[in-house]
């Protein structure tokens, strides 16, 4: 968890419920015409009201400057050290798409991608097709058999996919077979063993020997794997090709339950969410497939459970796009829901942001994102809109996101004083 | 460097270009009778413009309390944590003249100094005697010969010099010659080996034994050039004297060229700022005495470098002159540099300071220093003046000077999103 080393002391067992909900890429940053970023262009009065009442800031997602992958940004928001607690992208994804991960095994994303007759790629993305074409490819692959290690091919969505290895003396310290560029072919794996510091010199662990020869077999497991697989797909064009990236195993992380003594629940449309949330131990609850859905799948829970992290997809998607009006509509959109959420009357009420994605920026960023905390000890405190201008003059400041559970678990009366 | 140990995973090359101005001493405090700080009372309407489009906030130098100097004031600027890299006063005098400094030399920062009949001190600046006079004073210092060390003395500016000693073991565990205070006689040199928290115990490095005795036979060879020192200097009041203080050898510190894949040079008028640049591996150019002749020396070299430190002396002369008007003209003088810094369309231009020189306080302080970061991604949040007040309204909050490295990176395209 994050570097406080007396929590599991103060934490303390209450009667009250902690509502946080995660709006997806938050915060943003103003548009050249307007000067006003997408929240201050939306009309979102339930978001106004409640900064009124709430207690306001902006909270950092990981270091000034650092723009975090979801990973990171959840972990942080979450409580966890995100400069310690790292998630590769491949457990990420598998766990997110309720692909068993055990311990040892290895996955990895996949892309479908596109390649010329000379086999250099033209699309990383195989023009973004669809489930429906993508789900039999998959399938394709998933029959693939490559000595001395079980295969596993699973479907995302889209053009994604989640390439699993089981076996002895697997690892993730291999490079990735996607170039992040077009005009050339995909790269062959090869072994790639980070120092780590201490980890040789005192013995923890396995040693660089073993880690090197983990990689080699994975390696070249792989790379048996990508030449089939380019046999198998080569008349699909558009996915006549694959790429893989983001190798990773399971990553070892203090459960949230136990660490906040709190018996939490997940409430997430999108597959990688709910991995996430599950990687800490909350128990994800099945839900629909918008956010209207997870609402409805919040109220039916609601007495089971006094945390519930509650995620709202949309925001990110847009910004992501680039699409200014779209994020301001997607904001505008969850304001109308923030009524349904109070009528809960949830003793604490968090609405944060696991990274800012501004549509000028059109990917993740680095700018602090807002973030409101309301209960019974908050009143307002002069911040009148619901907006990065407004957020950071309120009483939380410019402050580590990895401290929002600190300060909710105290509003919730869930952690004792620290000290005589 | 900062404690983000996957920037090297994340750094990247492009093709923007950084002007990191540091305005030494930038930061100051309100005067009591107009209750204005030194840049509330300046007229600045480019850095008032600038405020009006940039990310705006305060930077803490090193921890919120601490006044720096100029050493880790600047480590933090370039992102190396400065509770870490410590440079000592003798070695940034010594690569600031461009005296050879090797590995295992100790240098110390010399003053002339004034005593009376007694031997007891007057002066500790022996009236900021001039170069002109200075300067042969030096050379007779550097005939001095003691057995076992080689000696080299070399005039810096006005009352200053450096005395480098040269041979096997010796240490900068010693303590000062200079008493900070007058009317008594400068101390004796001892043996001040400090307590360094593992290294006895892991046997990394020297034993305290072999410390203590390297540090014994330094302080033996510097109170024989000390003793030699007072006789040679004996007729030549007022620098009838020497002080010595600041011992320190070549600190090891990161490449920031390497560290952040960049093609850093710096600029400066001042010989302490050059030698803290090269210490760090930026190329320093060689400029005239002012900064009209920085600036001119920045326009002749923009195309060949992506990073450039161009550093002003000014504004904290006079801060620690406790000269608040020739503060306030200091930064006036500055504002009318700032449209020819633009006329050279940085994509990423931070001006910051290294600490604050509150010319009330007449010294370096512990105060936050105004920061700013302007790109194209910054539209300007509402802060619409360049100054302590107004800027810590801004959405970078106050943080840790040694994250504006991190900022300017990712401003400029040259930092990868952190996690998946």
């Amino acid at each position: 968890m994050i570097d406080f080393p007396y929590l599991s002391e103060l934490v303390q067992k209450s009667d009250s419920k902690i509502l946080m909900l995660v709006v997806d890429g938050l915060g943003g940053a103003p548009q050249r015409q307007s000067r006003r970023s997408e929240l201050e262009a939306a009309r979102v009065p339930n978001l106004d009201r409640l900064a009124q009442e709430s207690a306001c800031g902006l909270s950092t997602p990981v270091l000034p400057g650092i723009a975090p992958g979801s990973g990171p940004g959840h972990l942080g928001l979450f409580g966890y050290e995100p400069l310690k607690y790292l998630i590769g992208r491949g457990a990420l994804e598998a766990i997110g798409i309720e692909m068993e991960l055990l311990p040892g095994d290895v996955a990895a994303r996949g892309n479908f991608a596109t390649v010329d007759a000379q086999g250099n790629l033209t699309d990383r993305r195989a023009g973004r097709i669809s489930s429906e074409l993508a789900a039999p490819l998959a399938e394709k692959l998933n029959k693939i058999t490559v000595p001395g290690v079980e295969i596993a091919v699973k479907h995302v969505k889209d053009y994604r996919f989640v390439l699993r290895l089981r076996g002895e003396g697997l690892s993730e310290e291999i490079t990735e077979t996607d170039p992040q560029r077009l005009g050339v072919p995909p790269l062959q794996v090869e072994p790639h063993v980070r120092d780590i510091p201490g980890v040789d010199a005192q013995g923890n662990g396995h040693s660089r020997e073993a880690r090197t020869l983990a990689a080699r077999k994975t390696a070249n497991a792989v790379n048996a794997f990508a030449a089939q697989a380019a046999e198998v797909l080569k008349n699909d064009a558009p996915a006549n090709q694959m790429l893989l990236r983001g190798w990773s195993e399971l990553p070892q992380l203090p459960g949230f339950g136990p660490s906040y003594q709190l018996n939490p629940a997940a409430i997430a449309a999108y597959p990688m969410y709910r991995g996430l949330a599950r990687i800490i131990g909350m128990k994800v609850i099945p839900t629909g497939t918008d956010f209207a859905a997870e609402v409805a799948t919040l109220k039916e829970h609601w007495a089971e459970h006094d945390y519930f992290y509650l995620h709202y997809k949309p925001a990110d998607a847009a910004g992501e796009d680039g699409d200014f009006e779209k994020k301001k509509r997607a904001l505008e959109a969850l304001d109308a829901f923030i009524p349904a959420l109070l009528d809960m009357k949830p003793d604490v009420l968090v609405i944060c942001g696991d990274h800012a994605t501004p549509s000028i920026y059109a990917a993740h960023s680095w700018h602090p994102v807002p973030v409101l905390l309301r209960s019974q000890w908050t009143l307002g405190e002069g911040v009148d809109r619901f907006n990065e201008r407004s957020m950071r003059n309120g009483s939380l400041g410019t402050f580590e996101a990895k401290y929002i559970m600190l300060q909710a678990l105290s509003h919730a009366g869930k952690l004792a004083k620290f000290g005589p």
